[in-house]
């Protein structure tokens, strides 16, 4: 190791760190400044990457999951040599800049992923590891190592208090990851103070009882981090993690150590100070050590020659195994590897969209053998179980399985839904998760980080309503759907019948640029005789007719999931009453779609003239946009233990209510 | 300890569960009948409690955190005496029954709070036990303890997984909280199969680097458990973790011991063979052993001499202490103590809201001595600090200062929302909690039970908005109001300047029946002059006119928040372009209220024959109600790090836009 230059580095690492912040007079210089020895040393020796191909296969992943520290990164990133230059990092934290506040996916060469909400970033790299585990099982043969990196991570103080990083590294000590290293920048200091005025547990004997190795060094000790590193990755059966003692902000003359240093530039003064301390040139804003610099002109060529070598074998892995090769690249592209032979229902039949969803699985698993993922232990709810394997193989991820494509994710909703956008960023899996609708609340900001970043990820969630009956208002989403339907980017499908379910799983797979969730029934739903033959293709503009009349309709009746067959059986009772009635009834799978297709398209649907009314189990919010609050029958509060359509009926949820509401206004 | 009797209240456990699961053909037999034994234990022996008085100060609470095991606490409940009849239990499920699917407070006496969710339970018995320890450290005097009970939970694999309750945990043990004492129901199995699938960390060496005492033992071992329990109950500056070995489903020939018993009836055969092999009478459906009544009818005679005891010693502490008495009366009224001398702010000053609000905290704090919170880590941002105790004690809560009344939280969201539940449900408490309005989405399910409850936690939400500016898109919410608003039972508040922020934290404070949260601006905001010079009482309603035209208006401009005085900006610019326009702007603080109250006063407020328009910073969803999607500014997208100013411009959400909007629809 060249420690000189290492050094000068972490002294660049200060310099970007503490001009960048001062100049957007907004930022966190604490963390940067507290570990820059550990990104010199990661970007100077370490990590293999190549900072022309950013996305190379065998790159080794590196997680900020300190995402606040977003100037270690870019300052490494620039250094290093990929597409960011000190114009970008003196644009830090302005609009359109490739240098944000917080490292955002898709916006920066060498960003792993969107980093900031706390402990979101480590629980990711499990999924990397997660990822990465199943991508060598089942592209590395004896001959060929296609796949041998690390997955790294920084985590800070914060991110070690956050349940869900818990949640994951508890999963990744169970999953054996060997192949994960999280750092922690161990600084005692968050935002109110020491750590020692909440956080006195001793996180390195909590990762052990994970059944991580843990290792204690110092931060400012290349010989230490480089040895630690080492026995980090000769450990195979077990992720690592490396307790590094640190000082926040360190350089800092009076505010290194201190509270005051996390968040908020260092200000005129004490940056002058810290540089004066530090040997920075006061006369050169945004200076970086000429020995930075010449070091990684020079490292880079190191990392080609590694790049080219595993390029060499690549070659020869694709040679000796074209049918593997042709794999890797159906993989990578994310479409489906084999014809996809969804499940045909009968109308009439009865099924729980639930149950439709485990059949359309097993239709998926066959076409797409890079699907992967789990229930957060709600497997035969959910019903998201895969078929077994053919071959007999195994079907479970496990340590000694990573061939497995079935997660058991245990009772951890929220480090499930991170680790899904670990493998989606990871790149050749297609990941889908299962829990119950309510439970959406408990995995939400991983949720909206997958929209942020807009992954594939696809999310089941059953148990949409009331209907789920005894288990009560705990379990029994009211707001759940609305909530989620606010959220951009994230599709939104609710199928109404077995049907539409198998629809709405094909369009989810097709989606490659963002998140989808099917919100699934756990209770029977009549498969639905359609009006609109075309329908499969008509709810990709998020609703269709399903049953019309044979004049110009009065009413519409909307609505989505069971309400559909609600709807329907509430327009038969209006028609035995009245029976001149003209009745129209819409299934809305995909509100988002619907409201954001032409107002033509809407305006078709909806059938000009009629009074619109919507059956929604559940708040009404966002549907007043096609109806009025009095046409809407919704429910307004939280729900009640009961057989299910005992509990319908409490609430005045039924077809009946609906019926008459329709007759009022119609008399 | 009478050990057969004991026994027989186990065995009764189990029969009442069995059938009232048979009976209603859903519930989870798994829990109550692998730990009867515990509840033997704990209502046969060790909790202090009074069936007719279950409200009783000093009772020991007890949390049944895996709220699954709903039958454990029914059947228990009843024997002991409290108001829940055989016939209630029969009811087990049903639409009105005391005995819902899982407990919920306020249906059921005894029941201390709503679980089910996993891993809240535990995390709300944190929150007990802080509440206890300060309310000990205020009232208790040299000579009278009033306060000495502890606060039991039963936690199985499932919360053990959970990362709220890693977070609470951690924070227990840093809390040194030694009157808390958890029996985990360690039978290792979920849902999915035997925990080794997905959980094979070591629970106790985890608790002990949070600072627990961890104990283990059998749970089919009496003297086991109450030996375990004496020695927790005798540690004093640590919380304990009375990890006991069990059998899920015990007695069931050939289901104990698996999943299938967790969460499904074991139909009639397995229903039989269970009882004929324990010995319950195959006859006697619903059969409780004599012995347990007989015993608990015992029992609560000796139980009743501590109440009597307990009375009066508090009639004692009365008489010596009757301040702090009339104190407590006022403390357990949730009502305010002093006066309560909000701050003023002088119009046309510009404050954010957030600051406002920390000078209302001050007022607060001093009316209220019983308030206390915090923050997840964000005390400065979130301006969530209280004054300084003017005695000079200290005002932070720790292991060596009960008194406090600032509780750093640190980066545990979720468990801070969840703690704060418990302390409002422990009562003579006003509990609130601080972070960011986007990291809602990491307490959300602890909110949701806030709200399920009808609990007075107040929820202090600041950074409302993409005016948060540079920390860019994971730090600006968007859909996160929108997300609130969904929620039964939920006050949102948004105010629009310092002096709504006032009038806002009145409203919270004297409301008794369900949380609130309040939504602050990170930004200054100019504080308005209201037209209407009874603004304050208006809000009460959900809105009112904060500008007036001289004529009828034609154009009525909605907004929350920050949006009003960009509403006004607006108007002011459609003025200076068309100057006839007659234009009217509504502030809306309390969205929810303005939609429930009744529809003359809305029509009212919004000027029939106007056109409205809405402006909001986040997206629309739920605004329609009042205006057509296309006179709603809305943010449909996430946002973007720079300056907030910037960040407007660049989505286009500023003054001028509204304005143009306005304009084109006018003319």
């Amino acid at each position: 190791m060249n420690i000189a230059a290492l050094q000068a580095i972490a002294l660049s690492v200060r310099s970007l760190t503490i001009d960048a912040i001062q100049k957007a007079n907004s930022g966190h210089p604490g963390m940067p400044m507290g570990a820059a020895e550990l990104g010199a040393y990661l970007y100077g020796v370490e990590l293999k990457y190549n900072p022309k191909d950013p996305k190379w296969l065998n790159r080794d992943r590196f997680v900020l999951s300190a995402g606040h520290g977003s100037m270690f990164l870019y300052s490494l990133i620039h250094m290093a040599g990929f597409d960011l230059s000190l114009d970008d990092i003196k644009a830090f934290r302005q609009v359109g800049s490739k240098c944000p506040g917080h490292p955002e996916y898709g916006r920066t060469p060498g960003v792993e992923t969107t980093t900031g909400p706390l402990g979101q970033g480590i629980a990711t790299a499990v999924g990397m590891a997660i990822a990465e585990r199943k991508m060598m099982a089942h592209f590395n043969t004896p001959g060929h190592q296609i796949l041998d990196h690390f997955v790294f991570a920084l985590a800070g103080d914060g991110c070690m208090m956050e349940g869900v990083a818990s949640e994951a590294c508890s999963l990744a000590g169970h999953l054996g990851l060997g192949n994960l290293i999280v750092y922690y920048d161990s600084n005692h200091i968050s935002i109110d103070g020491p750590t020692d005025i909440t956080f006195s547990e001793d996180v390195g004997r909590r990762f052990e009882a994970y059944g991580w190795q843990v290792l204690r060094g110092s931060m400012y000790n290349f010989e230490d981090i480089a040895s630690l590193t080492a026995e980090a990755k000769a450990e195979k059966d077990r992720p690592s993690l490396i307790i590094l003692d640190s000082i926040i902000g360190k350089g800092a003359p009076t505010k290194q150590g201190t509270s005051s240093v996390h968040g908020s530039p260092l200000g005129d003064e004490e940056a002058r100070k810290t540089k004066e301390g530090l040997g920075i040139p006061l006369d050169k804003p945004f200076w970086v050590a000429p020995e930075a610099y010449s070091y990684f002109k020079e490292h880079q060529g190191e990392l080609e020659k590694e790049y080219d070598a595993w390029q060499l074998r690549f070659e020869a892995w694709q040679k000796a195994n074209p049918s593997l090769a042709q794999e890797l690249t159906i993989w990578l592209s994310g479409k489906e590897m084999h014809k996809l032979d969804m499940p045909s229902f009968a109308v009439g039949d009865k099924v729980a969209t639930r149950n439709a969803s485990g059949k359309c699985l097993a239709a998926i698993s066959t076409a797409w053998p890079n699907f992967i993922g789990g229930s957060a232990d709600l497997t035969n709810p959910n019903v998201s179980q895969l078929p077994q394997n053919t071959d007999g193989t195994p079907l479970v991820f496990s340590k000694t399985n990573p061939m497995g494509r079935y997660i058991y994710f245990g009772v951890r909703e929220h480090a499930m839904a991170a680790i899904a956008n670990g493998i989606a960023l990871y790149g050749g899996l297609r990941p889908f998760v299962a829990t119950f609708l309510v439970f959406s609340d408990y995995l939400r900001p991983a949720l909206r980080l997958s929209a942020l970043m807009r992954l594939p990820v696809i999310f089941v969630l059953t148990h949409d309503s009331i209907y789920v009956g005894e288990d009560g208002p705990t379990h029994q989403p009211i707001e759940a759907l609305a909530a989620l339907r606010a959220i951009p980017n994230l599709k939104v499908l609710r199928p109404a019948d077995a049907e539409e379910t198998s629809a709405s799983w094909k369009i989810a797979m097709e989606r490659l640029d963002g998140p989808t969730v099917l919100v699934l029934s756990r209770q029977n739903l009549p498969v639905l005789e359609k009006h609109e033959s075309d329908w499969s293709s008509k709810i990709r503009l998020g609703a269709y007719v399903v049953k019309d009349s044979d004049r110009a309709p009065e009413v519409t009746l909307v609505g989505s999931g069971s309400e559909v067959s609600l709807a329907i059986s509430a327009a038969e009772i209006v028609k035995s009453k009245r029976h001149e009635t003209a009745i129209r009834v819409v299934s809305v799978p995909d509100r988002g779609a619907f409201y954001a297709s032409c107002p033509t398209v809407r305006e078709i649907i909806l059938s000009p003239g009629s009074k619109v009314f919507v059956a929604e189990a559940g708040v009404a919010q966002g549907w007043e946009r096609i109806a009025p609050s009095d046409q809407i029958l919704s429910i307004e509060r939280f729900g009640e233990s009961g057989p299910g359509d005992k509990v319908a009926e409490y609430l005045g949820f039924t077809a009946q209510t609906l019926a008459r509401m329709i007759l009022a206004k119609l008399d």
